[in-house]
């Protein structure tokens, strides 16, 4: 009977009736469908809340798309989105399989899932719904990689990588600390994911761009950085943008409830933390450089949002303005000492934006946490208490150190498997050519920009 | 008094009240406002799901444009966005004034509906919603044919072959399978519009595609196929984020409730069939040209999602794997098979992804639909049976047959009344200039590559 | 206890539990969750419709800068980005800080809130969300006036501008119509903000390119007005299908409950009247110029869009047919009489579609609003009777004087402080280079098309 409803429901409209009569009246005895309750109706509403953000965070994926495209050059401007789709079409299977039962799946020692492999045993709608929602969260740590890896890397390799990150690397991290692991034992807090998402996916951008070493002419013989400026300001601003707009999904959506009205100070914290993000690294590049900088300036928005992304449930709306304010200077300061003072190539800024300001927005719960919001949401207070911050130290440092080990382990096996590097006339003639036989701008006179 | 609820619910916001407290104070014998009762609220989770369906649907229009756009050449681009836009500008209306009748009003025979009318005696607030969320629906049957037809159609003959598809041969197909018409009796299924809506557009873009015959230059005397490269992947690669977003409105929306929780179900199926398309399609190419094609890969996340259109509701999230999977490797082998066999000269591969994909979704519900899904999502079963295997079969085929039948009328009026195809030199210079007597990329320096 | 309901509830999931019923079994005594009672759930819904929106008016932000970069020169395409990134950066935390308050604080004369700075004292979810979703609005009014001024001001006069209209100018206005203040008082309507938002932005737009006076090489000396082409239309497209998809947020979100189920006859009317927008602005371009226009096209799909803003609430679907169709027309010649007449550069249209359409939409209300729509949508009558169109009238120009004076005085101060005009050298050379070190699309060749 219920592989009719589709169609008896669609049905139902030309006669005139409520669809909603027709569920409810069949679905009494039907687990999948809302009954006559007060509960299942909230239920409902939570659900579509969850779904919504599953929604949006799957929507940034095209913004790390365009942001990585649009930052670097034209000549891989076609290998760049293809590591991004597919590190979401390969991504998504392995966490579907593997990744979902590490991650949330029964445990006894706090250390890893072992159970709901492939959704085997579940049958919940709810726990189903949810299952969606986290597909997309191990996406978003996966595609932040890219961006530091971009224009040198082997596709084969990438692809290897992409599948750990997301069947393994990641998943630990998050049975830790929202599967009720260790960590979550401890009290370390992390709302929507400033260190389980960002900071695993800023480490292993770190540890990725470390391997694979600067681009061709990246670093002059005697040191000097050069600048290589990405090839559609207007692409990567608009996946920006598209991060923006996706974030209210993955910070609203990370209460997983719409009964919990707290989601309106969710995203207002989102939101001024990210125009603040965005203004502190306008005004920080303006004064250090002389001019205001729009490429740091949508950094900033992402520093912004990934500041207040463990703090937004539990902080004041005055508060998020220096979070944000603070994350959006932080992203400008941590781009230039990675890349002149540490020589590391990351050639969209992946690392100081979502490890740098993965961690600070880790530390920044710690500091502006407040018991007291509830009551009046533009005070400023220090609420979280030292204790709170070690445990939120110790969770960062943790955290990274097994982000960088095992990152460092799936590159090395990449390495000596596959090879991890493009070839040198790979990499001059741009990848797209060599890797995918296919132009970006087919018909455009593009000069190449080395 | 209603005329000023907008401005009385604002204002009392300002006077600290609740605007629900005003609306359901006010609003109990107003039948546009929820009363203080469990079906009601239960009624306005499933409009605002509902709804919100209707706006990713929407949204895909823009993906079609870029998609399309992104695929072809530089010199017709704004004519291929401003068929894009004009199907929607000019289909909507006249779905409203006629096709929405034709689809769901009332008839006796199963034939096709006659009543309702521009809204016509429709006064039920969740009809007129219902309304809208069919609406964008139609459009998107509607603008799958202009890809096919890219590059060398006049733009007038479009605009009247859109007014017909959306007000009678998109309408018709509509009732006999969701307006509880013939097809339906018989019981077809077809969840979201695997037949409904993409075969109808991908039958009807192989209508057009052929009537038109192919682009000067696409087949060499000897009979070989050139391949003409899209002009601008990372818009073609933007287009299908979009159509993958607003698949889930698609997919997801078309339970048309929220309180059916099976929509988590939906989204799952319709994710993990998308990445599986995406992997089908990138991996057939590499072993088949040697490199992983991305233009394909993007085909075969748009082939994931069209194949599971139909089985959304019905197949497990394994059994969602297996056909997206099956639905990339389609859509590479039928791209060459109508480029290269058939020599229809398919700009963006629409016939394939559209019909092919449309019909082997629908079988795929025969094949894979189980009635245990919600108490399992994970088994693999082959459950619809023979007896439901051939009414899918039979609705494929009747509608095919009267898609092409209509559409080839339509064509051949076009053809005759306003001339279909663009002259040589304006199919040489380029749409844009020609019809428009606009740039798409003024400034740019593009070579024509003809 | 409630820091850590966010990973309690995530943690709950592993455990099987519903989250709700974790929620709302602690959730009984705490004032952000809601309780086991209707009006709590039906809140909750209302919750999500309102965020919704927000989400989706955040969203016409990218609408606008692609818009209006991609109608502008390929030169500007950084810069105007940038001020599109900077009025909603800037904006929002001075809407926040001031504007807000001024817009909905407790006043006693009508003219001015006086309460609710920075949210102060505001400790009701309802009311944060609500702040979320203004804020997104007094956005949309700042971002306006970059299209017209673009190509030629200096990115810190619009940066000073631009804090002046979120924080003062806009929410003034926001206060006599949506705040209660004295023309609410009066019976003007404005639903979701034809004059509210879109004639204070376009007003705002016109004095400001008033005071810059035209680009250079705009006019010819001998008075003829040039066609400056914009320099990626396929961008503008998108931009437009952007701001189509977030006023569904715009207009929809305006009744702020979705347990008021006008929300669908909202839709409706908001989809009619762009649609016939856009075939009102083709069709009379096409007839006026002897080719169909697509920039006009896309203009019109915003003219209709910005002339049922007002009446999206108040009129029938076959009204806002009629209401689109005019703003599409209106658009054009508003356009042309501009640029032709007045000889006042306004580069992308901006005061054509949100000046004019602004004014239209609000005297539309006034012409053809009808109580009777909740039984019959598809009737025409004029119901809002003789009264009601003189309020608006009086609404229209008051807001107007307003609006004008209120930004030449900002101007003006902008002008001897900082300077409003860039140097002739800068604008030739394009503000990308000059104001910010950047290009838009590094490596690409192309011509300055002056």
């Amino acid at each position: 009977m219920r592989i009719w409803q589709g169609i008896f429901k669609k049905r139902s409209m030309r006669l005139g009736l409520l669809a909603l009569a027709a569920l409810t009246a069949s679905g009494a005895a039907d687990p999948a469908v809302a009954g006559e309750n007060l509960a299942d109706i909230a239920r409902s509403v939570d659900l579509v809340w969850m779904l919504l953000g599953g929604f949006l965070v799957f929507w940034m994926q095209a913004g790390f798309a365009l942001v990585e495209s649009g930052f670097t050059r034209a000549k891989n401007a076609v290998n760049i989105i293809a590591k991004n789709l597919m590190d979401f079409a390969l991504g998504c299977p392995f966490y579907f399989i593997i990744g979902y039962g590490l991650m949330f799946g029964a445990d006894k020692l706090g250390l890893i899932g072992t159970s709901n492999f492939a959704l085997n045993g579940v049958t919940d709608m709810w726990d189903i719904g949810f299952f969606f929602f986290q597909a997309m969260f191990a996406a978003t740590a996966a595609t932040i990689v890219s961006g530091a890896m971009a224009e040198r890397t082997q596709f084969k390799a990438y692809l290897f990588y992409t599948v750990f990150i997301s069947a393994f690397i990641y998943p630990v991290v998050g049975h830790w600390i929202w599967g009720g692991g260790w960590l979550a034992e401890k009290g370390f807090l992390d709302f929507a994911g400033s260190t389980v998402v960002h900071s695993v996916g800023g480490w292993a951008a770190l540890t990725g761009a470390i391997f694979l070493g600067p681009r061709i002419g990246k670093y002059t013989p005697d040191g000097r950085s050069k600048a290589i400026p990405g090839h559609n300001i207007p692409l990567a601003a608009l996946g920006v943008f598209i991060l923006w707009f996706g974030w209210f999904g993955f910070n609203g959506g990370s209460t997983i409830a719409a009964t919990n009205w707290n989601i309106s100070l969710v995203l207002v914290t989102t939101t001024l933390a990210a125009a603040a993000g965005t203004c502190g690294a306008l005004f920080y590049s303006w004064i250090r450089f002389g001019k205001p900088d729009i490429a740091m300036a949508l950094n900033g928005a992402l520093a912004g949002l990934v500041s207040i992304t463990a703090p937004a449930y539990d902080v004041s709306a005055v508060s998020s303005l220096i979070i944000g304010l603070i994350g959006g200077v932080l992203v400008v300061a941590a781009v230039e000492f990675i890349d002149k003072v540490l020589h590391v190539d990351d050639p969209v800024g992946a690392v100081s934006v979502h490890a740098v300001c993965g961690v600070w927005g880790t530390i920044a719960l710690g500091l502006f946490a407040e018991s007291q919001y509830g009551n009046g949401v533009s005070g400023l207070f220090f609420g979280g208490g030292l204790s709170q911050l070690l445990v939120q130290l110790e969770g960062i440092i943790v955290v990274a150190v097994w982000t960088i080990a095992a990152s460092a382990a799936v590159f090395t096996v990449a390495k000596y498997l596959i090879g991890l590097r493009a070839s040198r006339e790979e990499e001059l003639k741009g990848l797209d050519i060599t890797e995918h036989g296919q132009e970006a701008y087919a018909g455009f006179e593009i000069f190449s920009n080395e």
